[in-house]
């Protein structure tokens, strides 16, 4: 080291927080910023724009806020408007009981009491009611601020130092890559597990079973982590599918990480979300009294798609009153505004009927979920009609991840450039037609399969007008690569 | 163990996370709870209320939330109101202006190019206009989700596993006793230095660099944190004693972690708030193109006082780009919500003469400071008539830390009782005034040196008379235990 060598550098920097590191913008994302640029300095092409399909952001896709929500926020945070003629009776009333819960009535304060307290009593209520009566206990929540905050909360309970084997954590592939980067964070390890894709991508429990010995000789798995409904798979679990995970971790003493954003997000046929919790005290005693859960919940899916107010729930079951009180130095790192706060508070406790603010609330809310549904069935439809494309049912969530076919020649071409098969098709793709997919390697994807991820958050013909330029393409690449 | 163990306990638990386990409520916040259900009971005590002293939240305490402020967030929360009449029109044209920036003109969207570029932008514009056009560049700062997030954010990148020695993090005594429980959290060891009260809470630098090698034993030292304006201290380092600071950060190569959160918090005859940016730059290349800085600021102080907002923002100096890089996934992981992003940019640009809300703005911001003035004043000159209580002048920030003689029979008698000698004093106030301090143990003293810590936040005639019961009691508890 010279003398003027500065302390902190990439190589003196905290090794987990440089294995964290992924890089923000990859290549696909970095050439569609170089044909946007282009088109706008008049270079012709056969597509007029781009179009990016890969935000799970509701409302940046078009998605119109809930008024009732909103209005209520605007009133807690200015309630000089608590005057005006402009607001329903309905949201007044609503915004008026939240100030009075308020530290001074205000919005600014901290109010630990409201975020710690008051507001996980009314979180318990509402899973209680969720769950058909299961009890659920306001001191086994916590407020937090969004759900990658949570997650790594959560593993960094977990994971011990003082330990020989490093902290193993069990990611479902296809993961949501959030989780990769959080795992190296914490200083775990990944211990990857299949979805089963011929099977509707349900959780292969036997295979996790058999492959549990290997993974303990080289760390201490303790955590297994699940999507439910699905990210990027949209799918949901059955309630057998969801019985038999709880049956391995309890045999194999592992903390269930159940994150279960979208679980207002459930439009598929026949699909019904089982909350893990549910399904766990269902189950009797000898598993609802000692599997360990952590469920996550939060504001930016579900019927808001409040992205931008950074917060969330986790329910805790099964967890010892120690740890939990352990859990406040945690929590004070991850304490969401109380703006983002109230949205939660009144999400959870919309207008009833007879409510001034009912119809529009239902309507808001009804037309989402319709539409979502719609796209879904239609994404399914013209995607399986090209040859060389399979989607499986979607069922939930806010995404599909349908698989291609690769053709052999393609695959060699694409090593020859040194991009892995999925980048390739999707390069082709975006200087064919200008779509912005996610590829299939950034979620991680069986050995030899190739996927992409889309969302459904475009309006519906738009939507429909992508997928089949995506199937046209396909025919196209097909036909060139065969 | 047994098989019916579960994984997570609380000695399984992550044992940093154990180690900053500190207990929420002391013993004499729990006394002040029983006071608070006797007194409703109609137990007779010779007060008839709790009075607490220890919020550093401002709008708990009543202050008044800035009217400006407030409206532009309810405007860009509820864009229906831009129609409306009860706005003032710079408020509306401000909010219109937020609202282009933001994804598809929501708050409810991520956001990620405004939080990560176009407030940062706006940001740099600010500091540099702060720092007499020192360059500030918006590639070196962070939005976060508030000061305690940013502080274990920036320890985290700095402490490393992978070295023989624990990094050491040099922590002012008295210290805010949230920066012990990230030191722990982070896996760091506290190097302690204390403030030299006979000298206005000055850092004696030369104390600092003689008790270096002692520490470089036990541990790496690579981190000064220091607050100015002070927290508990209510100092204002001089220029000089920043010059002296700098100077030894760069011969012993530590990183400067500047929690400035209450620069504009400074209201002392005479006091003027030096940014160690600003200072570090006069030094000239030497200092300014080596030393490494990190600075803090946040919403929740200063003449906005939005605690509920948890927004902040970290200035980063001489960090290289590849690290600014890596912290991508740090800043992941404390995202502010985007209503309370948008009220720091407000904040940053507020009205100007000739806007309608110019003379309100002003108005309420004079007010702010000027009360703060008086009541620093009162305070330093009520408690400084107490023979043993010495108060040193109170420049910025929000408290006070005077120090009180406790006479040796009253320490010996804390001692028999296994109490702190403060804790035992602040229980007998607590018993006779129903006034609530901090024990000045919680923040750290020098040895036989006691203190407590009493906020400037009451209303004037209110904090006139707590400072009056407390100068009362001291003389006593003098008179009863000398």
């Amino acid at each position: 080291m010279t003398p003027r060598k500065k302390l902190l550098t990439i190589e003196s920097m905290n090794p987990r927080v440089r294995a964290a590191k992924v890089p923000i913008v990859g290549s696909l994302f970095t050439r569609a910023g170089e044909i946007q640029r282009e088109i706008q300095e008049g270079i012709h092409k056969s597509f007029t724009k781009i179009t990016p399909c890969f935000f799970g952001d509701m409302q940046l896709m078009g998605h119109k806020p809930c008024t009732y929500l909103r209005q209520v926020a605007a009133l807690c945070t200015h309630p000089e408007l608590l005057e005006s003629a402009l607001f329903p009776e309905d949201a007044k009333t609503r915004a008026r009981a939240i100030l009075k819960t308020l530290d001074n009535g205000s919005v600014g304060s901290y109010n630990p009491k409201y975020i710690a307290q008051t507001l996980p009593q009314k979180i318990a209520t509402y899973i209680q009611k969720r769950d058909n009566g299961i009890p659920s206990h306001p001191r086994n929540i916590i407020v937090c601020s969004g759900t990658s905050q949570s997650i790594l909360s959560v593993l960094w309970l977990v994971v011990s130092d003082a330990e020989e084997l490093r902290t193993g954590i069990l990611l479902s592939v296809p993961y949501y890559p959030l989780y990769m980067d959080t795992v190296a964070l914490s200083g775990a390890v990944m211990v990857p597990y299949y979805l089963d894709e011929e099977h509707g991508w349900a959780i292969n429990v036997d295979g996790i079973r058999k492959s549990l010995p290997a993974a303990r000789r080289r760390c201490n798995p303790k955590v297994i982590c699940v999507i439910n409904p699905g990210n990027p798979t949209g799918h949901v679990l059955s309630r057998k599918n969801i019985t038999e995970l709880i049956q391995l971790a309890a045999e194999e003493k592992l903390l269930i990480l159940a994150d279960e954003v979208y679980q207002d997000n459930v439009f598929g046929d026949g699909a019904t979300f089982h909350s893990f919790k549910k399904v766990l005290y269902e189950m009797g005693p000898e598993y609802s009294e000692r599997v360990q859960l952590v469920s996550l919940n939060s504001i930016s899916k579900g019927i808001t798609g409040e992205c931008g107010a950074r917060t969330g729930y986790i329910e805790f079951v099964n967890i010892d009153p120690e740890v939990f009180e352990a859990l406040y130095i945690l929590k004070s790192f991850s304490v969401p505004s109380v703006i983002g706060a109230l949205m939660l508070d009144v999400i959870l406790d919309p207008p009833q009927p007879g409510d001034p603010s009912y119809e529009t609330f239902m309507m808001e809310k009804k037309t989402l979920l319709y539409n979502l549904a719609e796209k879904a069935r239609i994404t399914k439809e013209i995607l399986n009609q090209a040859p060389g494309i399979y989607c499986n049912p979607i069922q939930g969530a806010l995404y599909a991840f349908p698989r291609v076919q690769i053709p052999d020649r393609a695959v060699r071409l694409a090593q020859e450039r040194g991009q892995k098969p999925d980048d390739f098709y999707c390069h082709l793709l975006l200087e064919d037609t200008g779509i912005v997919l996610c590829t299939g390697n950034s979620f991680g994807q069986a050995v030899g399969t190739y996927h992409f991820r889309i969302t459904l958050l475009h309006p519906i013909d738009e939507l429909r007008s992508i997928l089949q330029k995506i199937t046209q393409f396909h025919t196209r690449f097909m036909t060139e690569y065969s």
